[in-house]
């Protein structure tokens, strides 16, 4: 990795950290910064031998959202399309990265930067982190981070937040599904790094099957979503990692994966 | 306006306050208000001037549903399939309305009562309000606030109340996403008259696609939802109010919208 | 009933208690007990003179999922694809069922032992009781269950319970939607007896019409779900019972339903 990136890239066992650094423009998703990231996710997908990856920001804010700056410069329907299509782009590579993906929040995260803690499969954050998706105060409704905000939080306090552009707590934030806990900022790396151990300690075949299939049952019917998970679970069943995790279980030791 | 119509209309600036005005039926959606709410609607749809509608009851209670008496009067099929359909129409044009709708709940809100307040985009019910889809105890399953409901309430909750047609408290409403935020009766208009005139302050261009994408995209695979938010956001970032708003944002003062 | 058998059923006026018999291997879902739950099932769905179903856990726990050992000795894929689907089956025959299924929980309920509180219409818990979908610890991902659990509880805490296994508590299970009600240990059955009590005192037709409107409306779009709603209630309109409802109500007397 080289810390001069807009985007760093560490690997430590089978975790990648990937981190926005871009900290004088609160990470601000600029079109370098999402084909960045847009690559990388697209060669993480490929990697069999990651476990999980742990999104972050550097400097004060976890990613206060597009590059106004530079948006304003280029004021042609074209490029917008071209430049929203790029983010809906890297939020759909985070689903569909084979393996979780922990947002690990501090300071602010605001508009397409509290939509990408929308988009992780899971999100630690320091308590005294905010969130907003406030494009609504520049007259741009956070229309793209809607998508995620609202698979993730009830509808009334979704569409509170759009409207308004106010900034919720991270307590709120956890109360409304957004985050999955709000921690002291002192115990950030700590929870995450358990997290993401956790994680990297269950078989790889049911993590990457489990994920996949999160995701795509629930974009189906009842019905249908349970004949792919039933599906799912018995390719599971056959995975040689699975015979040797019952075995374990039922021999009362742990499992060595392989 | 008229004090002496069922559905009062006032307009103050860019602001509508429509009230239910059948305070000794503490305001039952009788078949002439269940159609002056659709009239209503359906004119103010057309203005490009007004910001938000407010929605509330006078008298004791927001609103106790269908008129019972009413409806037992006529006992066909035919006249109830109509009456339900109307009451569905007025539910979908305040969805269709392009500008947020805000629920101001005070006393009861039940049956169709509680659908209103579901249906709409934003609500805040003073502290002692109390909610309840209570049909199930003459044995009329609320079957159309159901839907109002499930889209605001987790499931096993929504079946609850549905089941039991127990009332429950404006706390609990405010925890499962029924409503925004339960507040200290007294305290009731100046919170609906501060998140009023917060939508009034925005771009009403980025108000009116956001409104209009939000409940879009709620219908559709994610995928597609992606495909229409950043469609909405290049087009958004054509207006001139957001052009405005933009500068106004990097030069540090207020925008001006027009 | 008889008390050797692994799913004892027993009656009580309209109200009927199944119980996972199978205390010593904590409830576990062997293809015995799940072709007993379905024919159960079948049979009660075509009986009516029940209102409602409790279903519970004999011994120490609610029910602890699939049985390991068995699955372990029979590793060929179509064995586990017909196993999955007979669970399947299983969670549909609740939802298919005409009358709410309440489930008590009590000690643990794990992976296919959560996924039925997740099926079930309504859960009380002793708040105590523990929740887990941990088939992940060994390298079986908890593919069905995830079907239930996503339909009750917001996207992020259900893909953190699914890939970590971890167990949460009553009281976060309450707090996330996965049951009604956490309750102390020495109310459960009182509790459980007065929701049972509740609905049996409802008229059935509308429990009954009710109950299938609410799984039917959630799987189509808007629009169409108040289609299914509002003919469901102009039915529900023309049973006797609606009309003895409402002039019980409009009489101020308690209704007596046929």
């Amino acid at each position: 990795m080289s810390d001069n990136e807009i985007l760093t890239v560490r690997r430590t066992g089978s975790r990648v950290d990937l981190t926005l650094n871009r900290p004088n423009q609160y990470n601000a998703l600029s079109e370098d910064l999402l084909a960045a990231l847009k690559a990388e996710l697209t060669s993480l997908a490929a990697d069999s031998s990651i476990s999980c990856v742990v999104l972050s920001g550097a400097g004060k804010a976890f990613c206060a959202g597009h590059d106004l700056r530079q948006m304003h410069g280029q004021r042609r329907l074209d490029y917008y399309r071209t430049l929203f299509a790029a983010c809906a782009e890297v939020m759909e590579a985070i689903v569909a990265l084979p393996v979780p993906v922990i947002a690990r929040v501090h300071g602010i995260a605001t508009a397409a930067g509290c939509q990408l803690v929308g988009a992780c499969d899971l999100a630690i954050a320091s308590q005294d982190a905010r969130f907003a998706v406030s494009g609504i105060n520049v007259g741009l409704f956070c229309s793209t981070p809607a998508v995620a905000l609202t698979r993730n939080v009830p509808a009334k306090p979704a569409f509170e937040m759009l409207v308004t552009g106010d900034f919720i707590s991270a307590h709120t934030a956890e109360d409304w599904g957004l985050i999955n806990h709000a921690v002291p900022a002192d115990q950030l790396d700590a929870q995450i790094d358990s997290l993401a151990a956790t994680i990297a300690a269950k078989s790889p075949d049911a993590i990457r099957r489990g994920k996949a299939l999160f995701y795509a049952q629930r974009e189906v019917h009842r019905a249908e979503a349970y004949a792919l998970a039933a599906e799912v679970m018995a390719q599971n069943m056959m995975d040689d990692n699975t015979a040797e995790g019952i075995e374990a279980f039922l021999e009362k030791r742990a499992p060595v994966w392989r």
